[in-house]
């Protein structure tokens, strides 16, 4: 008989594979992409560079990188099977559950077929494919429910560029292209989340692509994984205006509520996605990034007097909503945008799951009375 | 720091989860849903009355039975929303890739929301709704890709007749559909494998319903989970005539090829459900079904003969494919039944995830260089 292994619940500690693609170092407040820091990354290298990191696991040399950014560029228009039942997906439905539709459809219809069966440069093609028309599903979505037609993508642009091309329909300043670029390259992984667990679960039984990364999508859109970087900026809203920051947060803690933007499963001190992109806000300027830092320190020190040891950090919807608000892209489409990046990471442990693959069936234990116990006639 | 837990590969025997729902004894050839085996409830109850154990928890008494069937009849017709995108879902897609793209569409029109904010009646309701259009779904499908009109379900007919009559237009025997109807009563769950504990990680984030199936869909199509029941009657085939079988069992032995339709990862001694599809087989009568049990005497003599003490027992796939077969469902469409009833057995598992809820996140060891690796400069 299997032995029954007892472990902590939801499996927290239980290590479920080995990995090169990156780790979590939450005590440090440290996370990587392969060796590199993701913060060094972002500081440093375009959208495209880190992406053929996680796939290639290298970076590219100027050659490498130029080919790649081509690459993915052309093929960023969705399949003609896939833009025929765009309109009826995105009727009434968000954009998260779109892009769980769409990928679906995708692998349908181009008959991707199971990733035990493909060669790992077939797999990598297809990860490439889903990484590049993710973007371009989710800004259809979006526009299709306002009532506004799809914007075609730019391949003359690069990846950050052309989404808040195909969202507005207008070519974005550079500087709000460069903070968006950043904000997604700080969260295309981070370790083994529920999302990225549930896309090797589903890979492990050979299955395609499009179904590991469906799954993914699933997860992500459930709100304990996928979290919702607008309840920062509704925060903010409900605040208002920095005179009344104090009272308001005095009067949360003191209630007990919970202080949105804060505290993270993982990280005992400063997220550094969320230091990173507050340095990304402030360098963008204006009234929000102040008010959001004046916020920030606010709860830190009511809660040093309040609460003293009850430490708590900003996480990386604090300021990654102040980012994406001042890119422009609406608070609908906060979570659908880090999805996007997010499908590229999941990609990359798709490719390492198919690559070192075992089937992921841990067991249950049965509590219910004891069986078996006699049918009753029906009655 | 989280103490990290090393456990077997593929995170075999490590208890993820309490259940209630049913287990698999794999020693004692003995499988389980609530109290009953899973064979007694097929051998006397109707598939709506299974149905109704599995949700709640206990069978119902007479009028419970018809008010359920009842219930669950009236909602076998596809929402308007779903019905208008079948048929491009469908062009020229698998069954069951229409199945996880229309299972998405139906929780995105519908709205169904996050499983975490809803009452238990609410998340049940909704996987009535799954349970019940799943089989219009993949039936819609087959049609469709053989450029046939789908069949509208009709509520005066019990599951299983529905189905046939769904796939085929005609009213089928009263033989066949009380043989589907077991063979699709004892596929209704079959303890903690990949799509189940899919469809809890994904529920575990508090995602809606659609999210979970959709991942345990996804799952399922993988050729280690689902299988494949057609690949057992492929054999027959091969193998052509009664008086051929002997030789071809022994030359494929010899040769070290994988006999179909035997074995299995956890049962070690006869399957329940391959020895109750053989009794169901042979009630049938014809030629496949005798010429199917004598393939089967004949691999375990000539195992014994040539590899003693390397017992090999027929699976669920080895009679479900000759019921199948014998009750008119083409080949490309086993593997999809087989899915529309475990539908059911993923709801049940969503509802007790949902109700019992915590995140499950395990963790990943990395084992690639060190980091942090300083980023070289872009060339």
């Amino acid at each position: 008989m299997t032995t029954l292994i007892e472990v902590p619940a939801g499996l927290e500690g239980v290590i479920a594979a080995d990995t090169t693609v990156g780790d979590v170092r939450g005590e440090e407040g440290f996370y990587h992409y392969r060796q590199y820091s993701a913060v060094d990354l972002a500081a440093s290298r375009s959208f495209e560079d880190v992406w053929y990191l996680l796939i290639n696991t290298e970076l590219p040399d100027k050659a490498a990188s130029k080919a790649f950014a081509a690459r993915v560029a052309g093929l960023r228009e969705l399949p003609s099977g896939l833009e025929a039942v765009m309109a009826p997906l995105a009727s009434g439905a968000a954009p998260l559950d779109v892009l769980r539709s769409a990928l679906s459809v995708l692998g349908a219809v181009a008959h991707w077929g199971p990733s035990m069966d493909l060669a790992p440069q077939e797999l990598a093609a297809q990860g490439l494919i889903a990484g590049a028309v993710a973007p371009t599903i989710l800004t259809a979505a979006w526009r299709l429910a306002q009532g506004d037609d799809p914007i075609a993508p730019r391949a003359d642009l690069g990846h950050a560029a052309n989404y808040l091309w195909m969202l507005t329909g207008r070519e974005a300043d550079e500087d709000h292209v460069r903070a968006l670029e950043q904000y997604l390259i700080t969260t295309i992984d981070h370790g083994f989340n529920a999302s990225t667990f549930a896309a090797r679960v589903i890979t492990s039984t050979g299955a395609d692509m499009a179904a590991a990364l469906v799954g993914a999508v699933g997860a992500l859109s459930g709100p304990l994984h996928g979290g919702a970087p607008s309840r920062a900026l509704a925060m903010l809203d409900a605040i208002g205006k920095p005179e009344a920051a104090e009272k308001w947060v005095r009067d949360a803690v003191v209630a007990g509520d919970r202080i949105m933007g804060f505290g993270h499963r993982v990280y005992k001190t400063d997220d550094p996605r969320s230091v990173f992109m507050r340095e990304v806000a402030q360098r963008l300027g204006g009234d929000l990034p102040a008010f959001a830092v004046q916020v920030e320190r606010t709860v830190i020190d009511v809660l040093a007097e309040l609460k003293p040891g009850r430490q708590l950090y900003t996480n990386v919807e604090f300021y990654a909503g102040v980012v994406m608000n001042a890119c422009g892209i609406p608070r609908e489409m906060f979570t659908p945008t880090f999805a996007s990046s997010r499908t590229i990471g999941w990609v990359a442990n798709i490719l390492e799951q198919a690559a070192h693959n075992r089937l992921i069936r841990p067991t249950a234990r049965y509590v219910g009375p004891p069986a078996p116990a006699p049918v009753p006639e029906p009655e």
